[in-house]
């Protein structure tokens, strides 16, 4: 049963750049069947993320395994006369029957660092490109921005209000399911919450407030509906004023034997409001009832509230998260490293890729911390006895390979990798660089590659 | 029949925040069943987008015309214990009633302007908020970066490249059709040109050149595939040796009768580049041979290309476009403006909204061109006999109460507006802020309701 926002497999066969049809077309002219590898990775850029959380392979293995071209797409294909029918024909008894190698869901990896491996027929491997890195590089994207947000908060909870300024359906799923992933508390898309099993959790709006001939009445009236779970919403005219009537109608919800469950600020000097607020909650003996905040939170805003100690309980982060709002892309490539046995590289300027079927090796040090990364060849050996192999088979001749884990797996594997990161690998502003090097018989092989394609191409 | 990507009619009424579901069931306990009018509008903010192009309304009309509770969704909402029996039942029964206004896609807009209202029972009303923005929002972003980037280009053609990095399925499908709304030629994504009716068009990958056992010879495969729409990517290994061994090529295909279509520059410096590539090209008769450009382009690198006069016939622009990279979103707010015919607004700091049901109005000069907006109340008389109403109904009593444009007529519509626009509030980097002002009767009522807010709420 396909995920809400997901394709069909009749849809996802035509989610792609034509030139990946185009290009299969030659291939089967030239006869071209041979297996090739495609190597997933992010390049190095100016883009301040110094560590990136894996995220997407769920879907894209379930893309995988149900690829075919429907005759409906066929047909489409076929009106638009750039393809013969010989292709169409082909294509239409199409499956994918390749092996795929990922870094698991949840784990950390670095620039350059190979975080899938798709080893097919040529063409099968070149006709998923255009929708595997669509599905990871998003994943990744807002995995990564909601870990920085998650560190940023310490030990306060962070929330996903991001939906309605996400990009569109996917994007929103996607939001609530790679910031539970990373530590988030619950998000306020219900549907997430029941497609994934992630915690939902809400206040009320300012129109709430607003519908109300008074806001002290609107106060009321969702304590009366909510005895247990009431956060009011306090800014809509004036936070100060509203945390007072929130006052109120705290002690009116004692009075009844119930407790107000928190305010929520949403405008304004949010440090300033937040410790106004708590004085005046505080005073009115109401040192229970929590605050928290949001509005154009990142964790850039949240690392400064934390560390000037702002009274504030909770995050609710919300469109910088869902958008990934300072770097809303990752530029993640797709790679033939391989091709008939041949391993392959390309020399543009810029964007050199790494040549061959690769495995990524993590070091550790004897209290299992992070000590730097080692990007090899498939076959090499361990470099260090205790070292680990990121990669590992998630799908054989186009069947899984092992079981999936569950999202709540995943959101314990990334605890288990985030908290073995130093924290200077995560300051916000200027992480130390996570050391990553070749292995010697990557580099080697990389180097008399580019010396032979240099010579054979340029002269 | 739902587009790909889209939510059926039951998981859309789930893809919605928490706390409209738990401020519904408040209105029913309160019998609060009156009227409302909400306001979609962007909020004035330092993001450079100088006008914002209307998109997206299509998906919500289809959204709000099959809105309905299944009871699959009753049944989690259920589980989740925050709801009663009674709000349940009455989910299980709701449908949306109301009625929409609207500016119509690929319209101009501008900030502070309702782009869309929405009057209907309180509950309908604030139920669909989340969907509502989540759609409008991403497709205005979308359309209007790519505006900026068709404008950019002057008379070369843009095509969009964005698929693989925008944000999940529903991005990537609406990329597609927001880009083509405002003057790109074509896009990449296959399934977008059979979903909306839009040209697709590609060149081919670096995998397809690297796959061979040299450049030249997969040069001499992709032509022999292809001999009326051949574009060479040529910089695989060195761009300039690339465009002599397209020169090969293209000679040969001359001796078949065909001719190379063109070439990809992918990497590098454009300018420099471009230059060399043409006269490398012309001097060997291939005048006809057009240079195309991609990677890493927006309407900036775009505009420097254009004004250097780089000889390049057409941009391939993507992921800065399809995630509009440096203002990935609007600060696009759903505000409640009148309750039981009582205008209201909030007052929260920096987000004051304007009351009451509202229209814009557009003044013309006597040449037809745009001369500035008026935002008024509903029922305001025109400013000006010239002057033209923007928001149309477009549903009422839940039902469509137009027949919505196609795709090609909404482009048509946006090339008509946006020539009306003069060239000084367009400009990429200080475009002249284009004058917006509040009617006389909006600007008296809300100055009248600020002060009697403030009064009765902050004292």
């Amino acid at each position: 049963m396909n995920k809400p926002g997901a394709l069909s497999a009749e849809e996802a066969a035509l989610f792609t750049d034509l030139y990946e049809l185009t290009m299969a077309q030659s291939y089967l002219h030239e006869q071209m069947f041979a297996p090739a590898t495609f190597s997933l990775f992010v390049r190095q850029s100016r883009i301040n993320r110094p560590y990136l959380v894996a995220a997407g392979l769920e879907d894209v293995l379930h893309y995988l395994e149900a690829f075919s071209v429907s005759s409906e797409a066929i047909d489409y294909l076929h009106s638009t006369g750039i393809f013969d029918s010989a292709f169409l024909d082909y294509l239409g008894h199409l499956q994918f029957t390749g092996s795929v190698r990922a870094i698991p869901e949840g784990r950390l990896y670095f620039y350059e660092e190979p975080i899938l491996e798709i080893t097919a027929p040529i063409i099968e491997a070149q006709l998923v490109e255009t929708l595997v890195i669509n599905q990871i590089n998003l994943q990744s994207v807002v995995a990564t921005k909601a870990a920085r947000c998650f560190w940023s908060a310490g030990d306060r909870s962070v929330v996903d209000f991001s939906l309605r300024r996400t990009h569109g359906v996917d994007a929103g799923m996607k939001a609530a399911r790679s910031s539970y992933m990373v530590g988030f508390q619950s998000t306020s898309n219900v549907l997430a919450g029941k497609t994934y099993d992630i915690p939902v959790t809400g206040t009320m709006a300012h129109s709430y407030v607003t519908s109300f001939e008074s806001e002290l009445e609107s106060f009321r009236a969702f304590a009366k509906s909510f005895p247990e779970t009431t956060v009011l919403l306090i800014d809509t005219y004036d936070t100060v004023t509203g945390a007072r009537k929130a006052v109120v109608v705290a002690h009116e919800m004692e009075s009844h034997g119930n407790r107000l469950l928190g305010v929520r600020l949403d405008s304004g000097d949010l440090l300033a409001l937040s410790r106004h607020v708590r004085r005046i909650l505080d005073e009115a003996r109401l040192e229970y009832v929590l605050i928290l905040a949001s509005g154009g939170l990142d964790e850039f805003e949240v690392e400064r509230l934390v560390s000037a100690d702002a009274p504030i309980d909770g995050f609710g982060i919300g469109t910088r998260m869902g958008v990934s709002g300072d770097a809303p892309w990752l530029d993640m490539a797709y790679k033939l490293v391989k091709y008939g046995g041949r391993p392959v590289l390309k020399l543009s300027t810029g964007k050199i890729s790494l040549a061959d079927e690769k495995q990524v090796f993590r070091l550790m040090d004897s209290e299992r911390r992070l000590r730097g990364d080692v990007i090899g060849l498939a076959d090499d050996p361990l470099p260090e006895p205790e070292a680990e192999s990121l990669l590992e088979t998630f799908m054989q001749e186009g069947k899984l390979a092992k079981r999936l884990p569950s999202l709540h797996e995943i959101r314990e594997r990334f605890q288990q990798d985030f908290s073995a990161l130093d924290d200077r690998f995560k300051s916000l502003k200027k992480a130390r660089k996570y050391p990553v090097r070749l292995s010697n018989r990557l580099r080697k092989l990389q180097k008399a590659l580019e010396r032979e394609a240099e010579a054979a191409e340029i002269g």
